[in-house]
């Protein structure tokens, strides 16, 4: 990775990848001012989760991938920090789920959104896929917010009834809830209200988690008992308590 | 404050000024790279502590004052974030110890000693306070420590008998230790190596525990109950799990 030492020994090595992402990212102009505030809040609660995928994250993953292939239209949803995180894990989850990405960001500038959705066509031309990427064009707005953070595309997010939103504000993600939608936040702190009010929270690092469901879609058999969203919140900040108490 | 609508009924108008505060240094390049995201993971915890002084955190301020005033050679210790947060309040608690500040960052450059000496010398002058500035010429090395992030002034922090060093780096925090000082640290996270390395603690937002301390000066009957660092950060743990039980 250019400008990056892959130092794999380094016992921070994911942690400084991912930080290293984000810089390239600030420097193509596709971050939020607000963007590495977010992702040192994000860091702190990976911190204390010990910087691993707890069974229950495992769990609420895998239930997500599972709704995510039954649904009649699943859409993932990329703001900035998910795109400059973890842009290739969500192109190759939309492969496997033949579904588009949709770019849908809060603070929307015309010269962001192009920043991201020219990076996610890089990418999607490296990893050689087809997936529909939707954003440029939207037509829709979302019941119950304002201004630019309402809009999205009609044939995207408006119409999807399964949404992947990772990272996502807690008024937006109450309002895709108000919609009836399946919304599915992976979200490092368990009492954000994103993480509270989603109807799948998957409390875990974003690469981390999505690399977990891209695992779960190549195995042959597959069972996943029901999911409990309080309780498998309850299980995360079971961890977080475990620690703070070690 | 210029830019920032001051809002003083916002319920996280502390925290919303204190991103605006580092934003402007942002601008000025009084920071490094990785500021904003050290100041997300304070920001974690502050959220697990209900973004309030503890009991336990207003006696460590206490504690920490008291030793300070009795220094036969106090100094106060600023990085980027430190000066960006809480310069104000440096100032005015070095007037009140009669005692030097010392610009002493871990990523050191011409240009950011220059942005970083410059605002707090503004600053001085609309205060109208005689304190001495120190860091432009360093002239000692901590031992331990190699290159630009052992560089000291011996008037200041090489000589000095106890340190205030808000925000800081583990190893640093460890060199400073074992050159036998009494090193005071205020930081968010109980469990980070600072925290648990130095002498006194405070697990407190920057410029709340500077105001609890200043506060505390100019109080006429003083009394401080003995102090036990590994006691003070069980309690701040203890907030912590708390509020994750709640």
């Amino acid at each position: 990775m250019e400008g990056f030492a892959a130092d794999l020994s380094h016992p921070r090595y994911a942690s400084l990848l991912m930080r290293h992402r984000l810089e390239v990212a600030a420097k193509r102009g596709m971050l939020a001012d607000s963007a590495m505030i977010a992702h040192g809040r994000g860091e702190a609660f990976d911190y204390m989760l010990g910087e691993q995928t707890t069974p229950n994250a495992r769990h609420a993953a895998q239930h997500a991938l599972v709704c995510l292939e039954q649904a009649a239209r699943p859409i993932l949803s990329l703001n900035g920090n998910v795109t400059a995180l973890a842009c290739d894990e969500m192109l190759l989850l939309a492969d496997h789920l033949n579904c588009p990405l949709e770019v849908n960001i809060f603070y929307r500038t015309p010269e962001r959104m192009e920043a991201l959705l020219s990076f996610i066509e890089e990418r999607r031309q490296v990893l050689d896929l087809e997936v529909k990427v939707l954003g440029a064009s939207p037509d829709a707005m979302i019941p119950g917010l304002k201004g630019p953070r309402a809009a999205c595309t009609r044939e995207g997010i408006f119409e999807s009834d399964v949404m992947l939103v990772p990272l996502e504000d807690g008024d937006r993600c109450q309002a895709l809830v108000n919609m009836g939608k399946t919304v599915i936040v992976i979200d490092l702190n368990p009492l954000s209200r994103s993480a509270q009010q989603a109807t799948i929270t998957v409390v875990d690092e974003l690469s981390r988690s999505l690399n977990t469901m891209l695992a779960f879609a190549q195995e042959e058999r597959r069972a996943v008992d029901a999911y409990d969203h309080q309780a498998n919140l309850k299980a995360s900040l079971a961890w977080i308590a475990d620690a703070v108490n070690r």
